[in-house]
């Protein structure tokens, strides 16, 4: 089962289309980057968003910008296309996987000086779709492995939006829950609205649809008392950074579901690529949380529900203490605890 | 520290006055209510909600619908403020503390035969707002006893609105803030946004910023980060009903917060009146969670959160297990477990 849309795509135009995540769930629009500010404004206004879908799109932005360089020769070819990486990291410069993504392409451009021009822009060119065909095995690899754990007739809650529209497709946590529809299991999946951006109210509701997976969304603080009810059997979210010792950083509400999922004795599984894991940080500590603008917790859909002249917190990630992950699922396998040494042996050092 | 707004009120001119709680928190407007159907009117629009506040709304309507009674004897009075109440309590017909405020009235009057009907009529009234000047008074003494249980610089979580607006004034959960502010604790308070309604948000944001009383406001899921920062030292809350064993049912997310705050070690109280505790009910197996309309969990302010035709669940309360509750602090002093023999002691059969 792949999904019924594309998150990112290299057009047989040349172009690259994606959706516009601000739009759903009310409208699927397509929009269409003929270059590559148009890539980095589509990347600023998070009409793409999630951490792999915007470092392909990074890496999809570096082609075009190939494509369009007037130099004849390779120095000032990869001396402009370096400025054009720079200029486009800066659409969203806290987003390790866009730097990644804008970085591979240069690498790979500077392994490539002795070929033609012409035909070095055709090789970045497949690099990138190659960026976005790779995301996609590791979620089938990742959704692979993970569906063992998926029971049939599960009710599986997840939070926030690691999905098909976080990635260049199939999804993270969502990939599992989609190989699990695969392998023939009747699911049923509990979406957390996710408060403040409602990413799972938004985005995960709408690509399950979307893919005829039953889903029904719910406030965030309704896990608990669902769960005790005995109303789900497991819980599978995405994460942002993993450190070596195991604690997952990811989208604020994860902890409290994971604590929640342990309180009840239900599975709490995270599903997440080799590339999330962070071996420099030893544990999760070490990761700062951003808080974001109050306004996104005061105003809901553009209408304010807090008094003027409240503030309010939003601190945009948290952070899970590894005792509380039953397992991560990974592209090379599900790891178990004791964490520090399943993530030795399994996940390269570079990440 | 009286809260430095009336939310109902018996005027000079003998109407009731409701502070509109559809309007907050952008617009602090009052409707003067002149005869018993526009105080059900407000009932039925929300106008005025919070148990306790409702239950002395009812009164304080009954008390309208005598004086305007043209009967002009006993009998037929009786009969004819009977046939209001009845008509009263289908504004809210699931409001228990509806039922009783109008059921003390005619209580009083069946009590009264014999006095003439000018006074009988002035009497109820004199009931009507006794049964307002009774419920702030309770909540003052469960203010006096519960701020011992609130360090100095402490701060503190609650959910939902349990404070001067749902009651006749003061509050339960936010009355024991308030106390403590009054002895003279620097207290802080977060107030959870309280999907899907928003009572935090909306409520308690203003009420507390009303009063001078330092508070923000924090999405539902963002608790357990908090307290795992230490950066929560308390939390209190209210109640809708308590069972003979000590188990809560309150808004939901109710039950979230008390086993983030155990796994926490962070004391979890919850403040109720005697009349809360509902002691036929031999423990919270037994109340029923009502489940409302999808259309609050999909949409948020009127706007559509949600992708059309995926539904929503949307459990109004949850139930709190007495093992996760620290204290139960009510006008007739603190109960600490085991709860059956402390309520056994303090709290009144008939409630």
């Amino acid at each position: 089962m792949r999904a019924s849309f594309e998150t990112i795509a290299w057009t047989p135009g040349g172009t690259v289309r994606l959706l516009d995540q601000t739009r759903l769930p009310l409208e699927e629009i397509y929009v269409e980057c003929r270059d590559w500010p148009e890539v980095a404004e589509a990347i600023r206004l998070m009409r793409v968003r999630g951490a792999p879908a915007i470092g392909v799109a990074g890496g999809m932005g570096m082609a075009l910008a190939a494509r369009g360089l007037a130099a004849d020769r390779f120095e000032p070819f990869l001396s402009e296309l370096e400025q054009v990486g720079a200029a486009l990291v800066r659409a969203r410069p806290t987003a390790v996987n866009l730097r990644w993504g804008i970085e591979r392409i240069l690498e790979f451009a500077r392994k490539r000086r002795d070929l033609p021009l012409p035909e070095l822009r055709r090789a970045i060119a497949d690099e990138a779709r190659r960026m976005r065909d790779e995301d996609i095995a590791v979620n089938r690899a990742m959704g692979a492995h993970g569906q063992a754990l998926v029971p049939d007739r599960a009710t599986i809650l997840t939070h926030c939006n690691a999905g098909a529209l976080a990635t260049a497709g199939y999804g993270t946590a969502l990939g599992v829950i989609r190989a699990a529809v695969e392998a023939g299991k009747r699911v049923s999946v509990l979406a957390g609205e996710t408060r403040p951006w409602l990413q799972g109210a938004r985005l995960t509701a709408w690509e399950l649809q979307r893919d005829g997976i039953p889903v029904r969304v719910i406030a965030d603080a309704m896990a608990a008392s669902l769960m005790r009810q005995g109303r789900v059997q497991l819980v599978v979210v995405g994460a942002d950074r993993i450190a070596a010792n195991g604690d997952v950083a990811n989208k604020i509400g994860t902890y409290a579901v994971a604590l929640l999922a342990r309180a009840h004795g239900i599975p709490f599984y995270v599903a997440a690529p080799a590339s999330t894991f962070d071996l420099r940080l030893a544990s999760g500590a070490a990761i700062p949380i951003e808080e974001r603008d109050p306004e996104e917790v005061t105003h809901i859909a553009g209408v304010r529900v807090c008094p003027p002249g409240v503030g309010a917190l939003n601190p945009v990630f948290d952070v899970t203490p590894a005792e509380h992950v039953t397992a991560i699922i990974t592209e090379r396998g599900i790891l178990r605890p004791p964490y520090p040494e399943a993530i030795r042996a399994r996940i390269p050092v570079e990440g």
